[in-house]
């Protein structure tokens, strides 16, 4: 059974991004079509799309449409993607989509005409699209190998379809246990203060039938303590040089309670989310949000007036915690900067 | 600067209990009379009035409000009791308030009327309460040279006046060290699902003047990590002979986390939440609370239709992982058996 899609492109070259507006999921499945970069700039930002991997094709997407006004305009590019980079600071995807993106039109600049620069930078992102998916994919079977059947997984936030093009990166590696057989039990943390994991995930696990049951995110110790959980498999929206990651706060809390209950902690992403030119995770910048998410985000007033609040959109969990990294070119165990920089330069 | 009270008794026999409906903070501060006792244990079981040591006033006065229709009933008190036993099943100071209770009544009742019965059982009422606000006093005390100034602080849920009946526990000890002109900043755990740090101690600090920043339970980690963290100060609802303490859902978690970064975590609670006929935190039986205060947390649906939420109100705490336990005779460490019985059987 597969899932609505995420994002697409529709249309030519004159065409819209058409992407499922995730902040009214679970309960409204309504799908948003972003006619200019600012529109799809304001779905990046306040997480209409989002997921590192998902985040990329929609920058990507983004590109295109910011060009169709400006076919082959080379001032205009360096906007639309300076523009971009701002959206969402911490996923690297973003940044390694535009670079990407721009590369693409550098390439062709000269040789071509307007018109087919501009289809050449659809193409691009369009490969960037498929890529993904393949990714995905990749990733899910690679992951497989380390679910058992009867198996108790945690997951923490979205890594699903939802957070790419279709199959999910952590979810990917669920979905393909389940395809080949193996029966899972999965627990959702609600991965406050956006909910993703109740209101996504939970979604994503129950579309397919996988079993799924939603705890707040401060139960996670008693669930692992009861002896309900098996495995840990998580995204990422970085990972540096030596397996340090950041990802969804909270990621690295359950790292820690995964390490004092002796579970496996797995962190699934593509390549494009390895940040090499960054040696440890001190260099990943973490995105600071809107304190009204934690004080507001039920549709009531939780905290009172003038009380401040801190609220990261990521923490960063050391490599050391990591058990192993499952990439769509394969599981990278233990977690550091030789074996990473083996698997990734890797033929595929 | 006084907090408002949490709850009191209002009139002589014929009187009625007066608390805060804390369900309504922090937005509106607002009473609730509780006139039978139907109303005092939907009040308990509703977390209008919450917290262990606040649950076993209000059970007590519940008594009081119960029995003013049957005054000296034998058969009403046990009736009454009996009932008022199933607002909440973990806090152990709702048994020993409601045994106390028995206790008195069968002390009295061959000897006097029924009508000087019944004021012996308000007596005892207001005597339990009067204890409750000393022993905060005296845990204030007995916390506060554990607290060193420019400390950051984190607490869990909420364990200040609003869960006794004056001055708290864990924030007593916060309140005192203020006093003595100690600065300090307090992290505050929302504390999901029913966001009891968020609404409640952030109110009762800032009331205070306390500065506190208010972070979602995921966040723990990364703020202990950032070095804003020297102490955690959490309360209780019941412990073990051993030392092994239930408390509010990911009081476990977050004493993991402190253990992995060097954080002394401390557990402040009067001698009345101790159970020493459990020899471990094993016996303690956990409290399961309705799936829609996960799925709709405050007034928006935050989890699909027909996906299974586990809802564990409290858990437990392994005595290892608690520095001291600071009570109302003295501070307790290391936490073990031993030490446990010589504090508690000592003179105050």
């Amino acid at each position: 059974m597969s899932s609505p899609r995420t994002l697409q492109w529709v249309g030519d070259g004159q065409g819209f991004v058409r992407l499922i507006d995730q902040t009214l999921l679970p309960t409204r499945l309504e799908y948003r079509e972003c006619r200019t970069v600012e529109e799809v700039w304001e779905a990046i930002r306040v997480l209409r799309v989002r997921g590192a991997p998902a985040i990329g094709v929609a920058a990507a997407m983004g590109v295109v449409v910011g060009m169709q006004t400006h076919p082959g305009d080379a001032a205009r590019l360096r906007e639309v993607c300076a523009y971009l980079r701002t959206s969402r600071p911490t996923a690297v995807n973003l940044f390694w989509a535009l670079e990407r993106m721009e590369r693409t039109f550098e390439e062709v600049r000269v040789a071509l005409s307007p018109q087919a620069i501009h289809e050449r930078l659809l193409r691009e992102a369009l490969v960037i699209e498929d890529e993904d998916r393949r990714m995905c994919r990749a990733i899910g079977k690679a992951g497989a190998t380390l679910i058992e059947s009867g198996d108790g997984v945690l997951t923490h936030c979205n890594a699903g379809g939802l957070a790419t093009a279709d199959y999910g990166t952590a979810l990917a590696v669920l979905f393909t246990a389940q395809e080949q057989g193996k029966e899972l039990h999965v627990f959702a943390d609600e991965t406050r203060p956006l909910l993703q994991g109740a209101r996504l995930t939970a979604w994503e696990l129950q579309q397919r039938g996988i079993p799924v049951t939603v705890i707040c995110d401060n139960m996670a110790a008693q669930v692992m303590k009861e002896g309900r959980i098996q495995r840990i498999v998580v995204g990422a929206d970085r990972i540096a040089a030596n397996g340090d990651t950041a990802n969804k706060i909270g990621t690295y809390g359950v790292a820690i309670l995964a390490r004092a209950h002796g579970i496996p902690f797995y962190v699934a992403a593509p390549s494009s989310t390895f940040d090499l030119s960054l040696p440890t995770g001190a260099g990943i910048p973490i995105e600071q949000r809107d304190p009204g998410e934690v004080t507001h985000g039920f549709g009531r007033q939780t905290v009172p007036d003038n009380v401040p609040v801190y609220n990261p959109a990521f923490d960063v969990t050391p490599h050391e915690l990591i058990t192993a990294l499952i990439t769509e070119k394969g599981v990278i165990t233990p977690v550091e900067t030789r074996t990473i920089r083996s698997v990734l330069t890797s033929a595929t």
